[in-house]
């Protein structure tokens, strides 16, 4: 049998869609699963580790990296930068490892420029109302951000069409099946390599 | 959310490749996966029913069917006819089936073309001696069967590069939960239909 490469899958959500309960939850059941991680301007949320969740960096140290040529992509979301440092991604492919990059809209469609062979996985809330309800749950966010996020996730619809999947968080046992279904028949797909037996 | 159409699988696997073994097990796992039952001119073999595993039809009946355009498509493979009653996929797929069509590799590719929607997965045993040790094991086939058989399953791997998906069935645990994700995935894949929240 043929020795496959890893498989580089894209996951964009509006923020308060349960992307990274599901990836958690995925994590645990897949033993072949490893974040890619990102730098970003965002101050770090209560228990988010530095080169665990994010490479946390100030405004002027990330505009270093782009001026270096360090990062593969960046974007503006929300107020905040955030960026793919370059050498991690096609290393772990390599190696066989997959790799699972969350990211924002247009950030996914830089990805999939760079790497055409990716999958690129969308999650959504089952409703607006419902994604409002749990924003609002969270309770790590102001009114003003929570309008913005909702307004925001709208707007990303219409970049569902570029995605390979989309998965429904209605009920989180579902969604998370549903991401590992994706990472496990994208392993057989032909489209990543023909087997050979002997 | 969107209402889905039903999703047409299409089967095809060398003889002695666990094809049926890895389907039962699977159609167990999944509540919405039906058989497309095909006509065949090939003897039953102990415990096949007529109408449950094959409609099972004389050469004559058969040709009749194909007079009476009553075969989506038909093929001869190993000395038998093989065939798709027209009515039948449709139908289910409308109601939002997921219909399995076991179909050898011409049948399926006919199958591809009146049907570009359709998935097409393959089955692979881990080696051609392997496939020859399932086959005698068996007991059901002659010597001379196996080797027919065997030389069959080594033409038809130049026809892998056409189906979606590859699944090597070295361990039947590993490749019914291969099976079930690939069902699972496609029904999230965008390529479908995509989903509409409000």
């Amino acid at each position: 049998m043929m020795m496959n490469k890893g498989l580089l899958i894209v996951v964009s959500a509006p923020a308060g869609c349960g992307k990274d309960t599901i990836l958690e939850s995925a994590f645990k059941a897949c033993n072949n699963l490893h974040y890619s991680v990102s730098a970003t301007t965002r101050a770090p949320r209560e228990g988010e580790g530095n080169g665990v969740h994010y490479f946390f960096k100030t405004r002027e140290e990330f505009t270093q990296m782009i001026e270096n040529n360090e990062l593969l992509e960046h974007t503006e979301y929300a107020g905040n930068l955030y960026g793919t440092p370059r050498e991690y991604i096609p290393k772990m492919l390599e190696a066989g490892k997959n790799v699972v990059l969350k990211i924002e809209v247009e950030g996914a469609a830089n990805i999939r420029k760079l790497f055409p062979d990716c999958v690129l996985v969308f999650i959504l809330p089952p409703s607006f109302d419902e994604l409002e309800r749990r924003l609002r749950k969270r309770g790590t966010e102001t009114e003003e951000t929570i309008k913005k996020r909702v307004g925001i996730a709208k707007i990303e619809m219409s970049f569902v069409k570029n995605y390979d999947y989309v998965i429904i968080n209605a009920n989180l046992e579902d969604a998370v099946k549903d991401f590992t279904s994706v990472v496990r028949a994208e392993g057989l797909s032909t489209k990543h390599g023909i087997p050979v037996i002997n």
